[in-house]
């Protein structure tokens, strides 16, 4: 068991809450496609990323997406207790993208030891004040950003965090990621094909030359 | 000095964090049009609205604006002291709408309690939480909503803050604060005062019809 090596505050807990969090610590193994936390009804816990990939979105009214931040390896996801804090007036949804490993701090626990403990709650803010700027940046995204360019940075960083050049990845799947619509994102595809940007074919898109994305998505 | 009726968990700071703050506490008055934090440059401290109105905005390279939050009466403002949160990686700027009154807690005595005082950081993570409510919201409204309803939306607002039908603002304004083009908005207004919503003049917005404004805003 190496929790506590995930857990950044770990060694500022006193002995009491260090034995209340390992006993009651849940281990989850989620499949891909799995909703981990389904907006307002759900209230887990701290949702700790030992392994695999999460995303958290919002969802329109008529049934659009956009993606909000994404987590990984060690990554910590507090919005899974959004409930301890009545503040947090909106619903995230939380779906693995990949088989992801966790562990769960019951939210009644987090809480009850976030109450007592200085750092505990200092650490709750960090995490939220990491989450705010990612969403800050979104807005600065979706504001000052043409689609072209958000397409470009996205298909760059699919690559980074798959560690290929041939993403399997739908346009449908683009276009919930960056809250479009299919038929816009095939479009847009289909410009940075006949510029030899990419390469398309039936569930993958090949990046073809990432010079070319990196300058368009840099201007 | 009423100033422990403004600041929620003052009952549960111990006798030292309480002569800390009152011996250190700064009163500021400023001018409407004001800028009182300016992105990462400044760091001012935790700033609680006495009476007036702040507005929070961010800004484009190319000098577009939009608001992020609006604060009144009895508001506090976490974000003039986000330097003291490492994970705080975005430029907010903070503006006097109206003339303002303002106390401020100095950033390094409020980080130092909120080191010690597990309130007191319980209490800066409901702050930025519903700050973070509001900015979720406003993606929603930015990815969602047409701006014909933003529009509607906002000049409805408007009108109860100010508690007048006729609204002192220029489309440059209105612009400023959706994150629009004042060309944009300008066409827009036009098209509202066709359909009889909206009376414009020189400097000035009635709105006519509030029925239909909220109607529209409603849709």
């Amino acid at each position: 068991m190496d929790f506590h090596n995930f857990f950044p505050v770990w060694n500022k807990l006193n002995a009491i809450h260090q034995e209340k969090i390992l006993s009651t610590l849940v281990t989850r193994t989620v499949k891909k496609g799995t909703v981990v936390h389904n907006g307002g009804n759900d209230c887990t816990g701290l949702l700790f990323v030992k392994s695999g990939q999460l995303r958290a979105y919002i969802l329109s009214d008529e049934g659009r997406e956009i993606t909000i931040y994404r987590l990984f390896d060690r990554d910590i996801c507090l919005f899974a207790a959004s409930c301890m804090m009545r503040s947090i007036q909106f619903d995230i949804i939380i779906e693995a993208e990949k088989d992801t490993e966790l562990w769960i701090i019951p939210v009644d626990v987090y809480q009850s030891i976030k109450e007592e403990s200085a750092a505990v709650a200092n650490f709750t803010s960090e995490l939220m004040a990491s989450r705010f700027s990612e969403v800050m940046w979104l807005i600065e995204q979706i504001m000052w950003k043409s689609l072209d360019k958000r397409v470009a940075t996205f298909l760059l960083e699919e690559s980074v965090i798959e560690g290929k050049d041939t993403l399997k990845i739908t346009h449908e799947t683009v276009a919930n990621h960056l809250g479009s619509h299919r038929e816009v994102i095939t479009r847009m595809l289909k410009y940075f094909q006949n510029e030899g940007m990419v390469k398309l074919s039936r569930g993958t898109i090949e990046l073809a030359d990432k010079t070319k994305l990196k300058e368009l998505s840099e201007i």
